[in-house]
């Protein structure tokens, strides 16, 4: 099953399913919202697969309808659990490796997410203007405590995250111990929110295990797996559920899709990149992004999995022009 | 003016505004949660101000049937903007000092807030369980950008905060650059949420001027003052606000209020006394808390700003019992 939600109505827009080209929708009569359906999932699920069967006829739709699945969510929570993207940066930057024999993991913005074909704000070109892609899960109610093996039982949906990062402020802030305010602005949601088994066989061991396309300029940037995961999702709920509840609505998020084979599968942060160049040559010679650049992400068949991230950098004083 | 949330209604409470003496109150008739109002701040004054005219007369309600003034909040940054409390910190450890000519400031968990009588649910009692008596202010919409001139006038309420800390996982969290997850529990609130007006003098310079008192099982803790802070909370909302528009109902804290002489007026955590103790005497000798425990905390005159917060940490597993 998958669903989405349409530019209709309030903050939290209306919810949607979708049909499997992803070009159709139908509404789902007496849950407007996608975290009304967090909330109640198990009361929610016939109304929501009767709605996946009314949206194969259902109204066509152009993919600028679509918000972020989940507009704005309770807590969004974002791992680093793809080890090489951490090992090359500190080969790169010559960084100890850092000490943690639990995953990494912070706290980032969740009022906002952008959706698939918004402008993205941000205030200045110095700041080093990069992408993450990611992959990203969103949990039920879990319980303080909760074990891994049950954490799975709480995965509800799994979304493609673009996770916009500003590289001249996040080595300061990191620096400070206090992880990411200024350099982690609003992320970026693909269309389709995937209930697991729409993945079928790429849904294992709580990893998505598809390979996460990027093209920056309409240029291909990166290809990587997810599949190398050093913690499945399940484990990054557990860790973060060691000493609070999640609400239902969670968004835990899996870190740069990052792959031992990168000089094949690219990389997707330009971050990475630098530091592969770095590695290689002395020197990055990539530039980071400016505004008007556009940054695509898809995962798998676009279509048949989380649709098409598909958006442009522009000076936050555009915005509100 | 002074508001406050009882447990009725969702998980969202109800709003009422709060009687000179903190012991009566009146419903919002129009505007049933504290969310809703500040969503739509200038529309909802006449309705709040005739409730805070009709609470004199209202319904007298017990103390336990207070939930946090906001029980749940789409954003919650964290500032540490005492630098008496970071000084002893370095000194005790032998850290050296944060490299940052910016607020340090983190995002922490604000799906859950705990009213102030509620038991404070923790995992582990080997965990170093601490308090932090903190200020907060509740913003209104500010956008991206936002000057720290302009920010004054987007506070719309000022809060008292308990930031319950785990200080055997802080460290460690702290030194992966990726801030605070496990370390940083639900955090409490006193019951009643003050407009700046309310506090009169006491609100200078985008600082609370107000002792802040703790008690640790009746016995006092400190009382420092929260104008000794380095940054102004307007200064605080410019720095979260540089590359994020932050949504009503943002509440951004002072960190942990100190004062140069601690000497006389003690501390706010447990962490910082016992830094002071391994200063003076090469070793802490104030254990943290155990199961049982009990921290109230207040700031001035309890009745007539944010009353009081008074609980008891209890095990995760006996929340459920």
């Amino acid at each position: 099953m998958r669903l989405g939600t349409l530019k209709r109505g309030g903050r939290d827009g209306t919810l949607v399913a979708v049909s499997a080209d992803g070009a159709r929708v139908s509404p789902v009569p007496g849950w407007p919202t996608l975290q009304t359906v967090l909330d109640h999932w198990d009361l929610a699920l016939p109304a929501l697969h009767a709605a996946a069967a009314a949206a194969e006829p259902g109204e066509a739709v152009d993919p600028a309808s679509f918000a972020a699945p989940l507009p704005r969510a309770w807590q969004w929570l974002d791992g680093s659990a793809f080890p090489t993207h951490g090992e090359l940066m500190q080969q790169a930057f010559h960084l100890p490796p850092i000490e943690s024999d639990k995953p990494l993991m912070y706290q980032g913005l969740s009022h906002q997410f952008l959706g698939p074909t918004d402008d993205v704000p941000l205030p200045r070109e110095t700041d080093g203007i990069d992408f993450e892609g990611e992959f990203g899960v969103i949990t039920g109610d879990v319980p303080m405590g909760c074990s891994a093996a049950d954490a799975l039982q709480h995965i509800r949906l799994i979304v493609l995250i673009n996770d916009w990062s500003l590289r001249a402020i996040a080595p300061v802030e990191m620096k400070t111990g206090f992880g990411w305010v200024q350099a982690k602005p609003a992320c970026s949601m693909a269309p389709f929110a995937l209930t697991p088994d729409q993945l079928g066989d790429a849904w294992r061991d709580g990893r998505v295990c598809l390979p996460l396309t990027v093209e920056v300029n309409g240029q291909w940037f990166g290809n990587p797996n997810g599949d190398t995961m050093a913690y499945g999702f399940h484990e990054l709920i557990a860790h973060a559920a060691y000493s609070r509840s999640l609400p239902a609505g969670t968004i835990i998020g899996s870190g740069t899709v990052s792959n031992p084979d990168h000089a094949s599968v690219g990389s997707t942060c330009i971050s990475e990149r630098r530091a592969i160049e770095m590695i290689e040559h002395g020197a990055p010679r990539t530039p980071f992004l400016t505004f008007g650049n556009r940054v695509k992400m898809h995962a798998g068949s676009a279509a048949s999995n989380f649709g098409v991230i598909d958006q442009q950098i522009i000076g936050s004083e555009a915005e509100t022009m």
